[in-house]
């Protein structure tokens, strides 16, 4: 009875119809879909921003939610179609990493991975335990035809819309055991100094870092980033005149500058490193 | 009982308050309306844009949908606003050929035209059979005062909610016979070489010519554009390393470049020409 | 029985995930309400562009809507989150100056305040008669836990939910009688010139002053702006090879130049001065 949600992140862009199309082929199939746009602006096929962005915003909708997430070089291409469901969302997405944080927040992902693979490198991860993941095999919930070029419409947007009339996961193709995940997160702790990456940029070019509260070597920390030195974390954006250190909504540690870009102050990019070490006036825990 | 769709399709950005005007307007006459943003990212007063990116998403909303198009320069002049209502939707917009290709997909524009009429040079082309057209002019379904600068707001909006209500279309105005048409058909063949042009460029930079897969002179072609040469059509982005030439999602023949823009590499924007012919190893049909 | 209407205006962007956990949040709370984007494109962090889009959005919309505003450069510091109940609508905001024109549109504001604080200076201004406001206190209509960075999701969020579900405002904090104002009245008029002042820009260029059909000394008129004179009011943008003055859609005087940006084409930024007066032809009033 109540009306169910799907969500859309892509790197459509706002100003085609492509992201039109998606919507009108969805609420041809099921008119009572509540359709929610994450982001469009996925910089073009990058995959770590659209992975992040879906992180941050999944975790606020009702569990019932289905979200649509395409950023997809690979389109046309043998790269799998998944539907990866879990306790808290299903997912709609091609197999290429943009689900690396929907996996990791219902299974920690092996910390040693920061040595096998490099940051930011795709590689295969299970499907947590508690989920199921299948590869969209079946044609008889496509568009028919189905283009080469924008799955979006003829493959992703058709099957969420039968997925919201409550079809069965299974109905939309064969299990699979393994996700390809991206490689982001934080190294193992070595001494007092814990190593961690940039992984997004936002658009106030405030820089996310791949590390937790948890991740952090003290209540009181010191962050090296682009050869400067932050103290943190800080309670508001407000407290400092000039670069702060602070968990940010998304609850990772984000360094950001006040009034203006910090990536654009410390010549920063995702990728670059951040090292955090606890303030001297702070014991390590 | 299901809820009425109404898309929009306009030049009026996102950044002011324009289209959350028409909205409002909108649901305060018909609050169980479905609002689906097309686009608001038409480049400023350009027709043919917004007239492609019409016709590229409303054939995959229900055919119920009413579909909203305004790029307007002419708000405030004699130019008619008008309802056409096609088996596949109804649409109100200025008549000022923003319904070229809802008009063309319901009756094949003369192919003629090309040389009587200089391309994209607006044309009187008869309503469709099958089809039904109004100009917009009782003014009791309008919003009270109307403006002369907005339109949308005033005047398309009130009258798509009333539709919404199923209001009978030919309470909204006189029936009119001619609808403004952008020439944009492709040329007649003459001999194994079909000339067409380019009619859209999308934020990726992708060439969209006027020219379906009927329309080119075999199952192999080589396009000639911008001096130089592609061969195809390619079954997806991920064939070639540079250019190519595919029938997009759109379903018109278009110009790409791998991870970048076709329209900076070749140096081309809309209205430039395109000319396609068979390749050697394949027979013209 | 029909859904509540919630409208998001700030400057939060499209690209990011912040809009959509707002969306999400509220969704959980009551997946009935009809969400509405008025522009999350408010430049970062300008409270006056921000509270000018929410005017001329806010009054189009059903009396019984609920209104978000966030540009909140304050978020996290001692700066109250408002809640203001009008005939017109329910509006939410930090309490900062964006909700000024909703208050004016109410009670006007003193007119001799252009002489007493600089103009987009913040005054605190009384509650209008027939409207009440609270300051948002109580968290448990809150997210828990509450961020210090991410007000909009964490409070106003839920806070606009619960209200959508008939909360009564007053369960939401402590009433307030007093509300941060921008100092953006015309000055009293001296003899036969008013002057007055660029409030907004928006995407086209196009200048909206603070002036008003009725603070203007004539049925025509003679701007002078930037060191240029433009006569009007005009009917439409159409009327004019180049610059012209015209009661915009929004119901202020315009500035607007034909085909392009009268902002750039004079220089002019908010803030500017522009002085009115009435055209020979014309006796004042």
């Amino acid at each position: 009875m109540t009306p169910p949600i799907i969500t859309l992140t892509t790197d459509f862009g706002a100003s085609d119809a492509f992201v039109a199309s998606m919507k009108g082929v969805i609420l041809a199939i099921n008119r009572s879909a509540v359709l929610v746009d994450v982001s469009h602006d996925i910089p073009p096929q990058d995959i770590p921003h659209g992975a992040f962005v879906l992180q941050s915003a999944y975790r606020y909708f009702p569990t019932d939610s289905i979200h649509i997430a395409i950023v997809d070089p690979g389109v046309g291409t043998a790269r799998h179609a998944v539907l990866l469901v879990t306790p808290q969302g299903r997912f709609l997405a091609p197999d290429n990493g943009l689900l690396t944080y929907v996996v990791a927040d219902h299974q920690t992902l092996p910390r040693q991975r920061a040595e096998v693979a490099p940051f930011l490198r795709p590689f295969p991860a299970p499907v947590p335990g508690g989920c199921l993941a299948f590869a969209l095999s079946r044609p008889e919930y496509w568009l028919e035809p189905v283009s080469d070029t924008f799955h979006g419409r003829d493959i992703f947007a058709p099957v969420a819309a039968h997925l919201s009339l409550d079809l069965p996961p299974e109905a939309l193709g064969d299990p699979v055991d393994h996700l390809t995940c991206l490689n982001v997160g934080p190294k193992s702790r070595r001494g007092p100094v814990q190593e961690g990456r940039i992984i997004c940029v936002d658009r106030y070019g405030n820089l996310a870092t791949n590390l937790r509260r948890a991740d952090l070597p003290g209540n009181s920390i010191r962050a090296e980033v682009g050869g400067v030195t932050v103290c943190g974390p800080a309670r508001t954006y407000a407290d400092s005149d000039g670069l702060s250190a602070l968990i940010g909504s998304h609850g990772y540690l984000e360094i950001a500058q006040k009034n203006g870009s910090a990536a654009v102050a410390l010549g920063i990019k995702v990728g670059d490193r951040v090292s955090v070490q606890a303030r001297d006036e702070d014991t390590e825990e």
